[in-house]
Formats: structure tokens, C-alpha cells, sequence
């Protein structure tokens, strides 16, 4: 039962960008630029960095959803199991496993963010704005799941839900949906 | 010494807003929207929220630019000092007191925020759209003190450079400034 009055049919963080319109439009955006627009990291990629935030910060509903999308996007289920058991052993690259470090440790906190592993990513390949977008992806996760929860906003059982929120997310990414495409909402909101 | 190049006139979050204009707009439109848009909570109650987490996170830069904030708005400095110290003996009203616990739990992560804080915070006359702003105002501020920190920015030492950015954060908010005032730049943008 969430926190304040919102749609029963929109869980999660859809409810919640619908609560607030004038604050969700620049979530939105800041979003779609930064999981969605030009990056030398995929959109795979970029929901590893934030599945892995939402799964230690114990979000339920943003853990599913973008373990969800990242699912879809690489077409297996592997690879988002596998980062949240351990990063090192992962089927990812050795650039992708330290940014995936990084994103951890921003977890954590800010200043949990170490030299070492901003070097290690550097040696790895990853480039100064690859760590920018994972440093802020990771942030923005953050910021989500602690509306998400701080809400107490409802977080569906069933899995059917992530699945196809996943595969609105690969084909619509975090745009509004347009006006008449209601019938959508549930799934596609996000 | 920052993790990527910044320009090194602007320390704290002010390089990464120039660092990467595309993402800066939305967090810039976000800010501005919850910080500075009509609400009934006042300007130096909502920079209050924006210090105690920033204060907790124990990001330098971020809580000392919204102490000041806050202490030009109230005209004075004591009202931050106590609620960085206490929040239950703190100068302000027990609906903010309760807002802050709010905002404290927050900081911790989605899931602390307890239904008793909530039901305490409505009690003492906190509206739905009050509580909803005190979660997403507070999780903007977790993505601030992690993106500020967790890209190691530079938090000027000089308190001066704090008092001046207060003065500009009351004066100009959170939008960008417009072309021909970068004179202005290392204390107003934000």
C-alpha cells in the first residue's frame, strides 16, 4: 500500500511519474539521454549498470524491470544472474566488469568510489565519459529506487509484467507514451 | 583531483553540469521544478531537506552550497546547524521535523522510510504532495552527493565561495545562466 494516493493499475515507478507530471518530465529525459541516446556503451549495457544498482539497493520493482530489459535487449538470462552473484566471473567484458565495479561502489556511497577502480576501468579501455555515464546512470538509480521504495509504491508478483515492461522499454525506451495509447499505460509507462 | 577532466574553474557539480550539457538540462529542469517551483513548502524549508541529506551523505561541496542556500534564505545560520546536529530540538515547525526524519531515511535508502514516519509527518499536517516531495527531493540529493563524489570533484576550501553561491542560488535558482554572464559562472551555475 503506497505512502500517498496513486493509480492502482500503475505500479512501481509508473504511478509515480504520473503522481508528479511536471518532476517526471525531466526524469524522463534525463533517462531516455542517458540509457537511450548516442553512447559507446549498448542500451544492454547500460541497464546491466543500473540492474545491478537496483538489486543492491533491494528494489524489487527496478531490479525486475531492468533485469528485465537488459534480458531482452541481449536475449538471454544469463548475464543479469550472473553479474548479480559476482561481477568478476560474469560473461561481460574485463571494461564492462569494472565499470560494473564502479557502479557498486556508487551504490554504496560517493565517496566509496575508488582510485583504484576508476584506474583499473582506464586500463580496461573504458573512456572518461563511459565512467561519467556509469557514475551518473548509477546515481540515477539511486534516485529511483529510493522514490520507488521511499513510496512504498507496489512492486507486481507476477513475472509476466517485467517481461513485457522489458520488451516496452527495448522498443519504446523512457519517453512519454503519446496521448490515446492509455491501453499501453501499464506497461509501457516508465 | 577529479576522476575525468573538468574545467578547473568550476569545482563540485558545476564542472559536471558544462561537462556534459545534454544530461546537465533535465537535472538543471528537475531541480529547479522541486527547489523553486510553487509549493507549499517555502524555499528554505525545501533547501533544508536538500542540506540534511547532503550533510549525511557527508558530501563536502553539496551540503556547504545548500547550508548557505538555506542560511540566506532564513537570514540566519542556527536553524542548519541544529538539524545537522538534532532534528527533534531543531528551530523548526514539527511538520518540517517529521519531514526531515523522512528525508533522513531516505538518505539511508528507500526502504528505511517507515510507515510510522509517515503517519507522525501527516499527523503533524504533512499533505501527500509534501511527503512525495520530501522522498523525490531527497533522492535527487542522493544522486547529487554520489555524481558530486563519486566522480572525486573539488570542494572549494574558501567559505566565501559558499556564502556567494547561497546568495546565487537564492537570487537565480537552478536554471542555467544565459549566454554573456560566464563572469558569473563559478558562483551561479549549479
Amino acid at each position: 500500500m503506497p505512502y500517498i494516493p496513486l493509480e492502482e493499475h500503475l505500479p512501481g515507478i509508473t504511478g509515480l511519474l504520473e503522481y508528479r507530471q511536471d518532476t517526471a518530465a525531466p526524469i524522463r529525459e534525463l533517462t531516455q539521454v542517458l540509457m537511450r541516446g548516442t553512447s559507446t556503451l549498448s542500451e544492454a549495457e547500460r541497464e546491466l549498470i543500473a540492474t545491478i544498482v537496483s538489486h543492491r539497493n533491494d528494489c524489487k520493482f527496478c531490479a525486475t524491470a531492468h533485469t528485465a530489459a537488459a534480458d531482452v535487449l541481449l536475449g538471454e538470462h544469463n548475464t543479469c544472474e550472473s553479474i548479480k552473484q559476482d561481477i568478476n566471473t560474469a560473461p561481460v567484458s574485463d571494461k564492462m566488469k569494472k565499470l560494473l565495479i564502479i557502479a557498486s561502489q556508487v551504490q554504496q556511497s560517493g565517496k566509496s568510489v575508488t582510485k583504484s577502480a576508476i584506474r583499473e576501468a582506464k586500463e580496461a579501455g573504458a573512456t572518461d565519459v563511459e565512467i561519467h555515464d556509469t557514475v551518473l546512470i548509477a546515481a540515477l538509480f539511486c534516485l529511483y529506487n529510493r522514490y520507488v521504495d521511499g513510496l512504498a509504491t507496489v512492486a507486481p508478483d507476477d513475472p509476466s509484467f517485467y517481461t513485457s515492461l522489458g520488451g516496452r522499454l527495448k522498443k519504446n525506451g523512457y519517453n512519454r507514451l503519446p496521448q490515446g495509447y492509455d491501453h499501453l499505460k501499464q506497461t509501457t509507462t516508465h
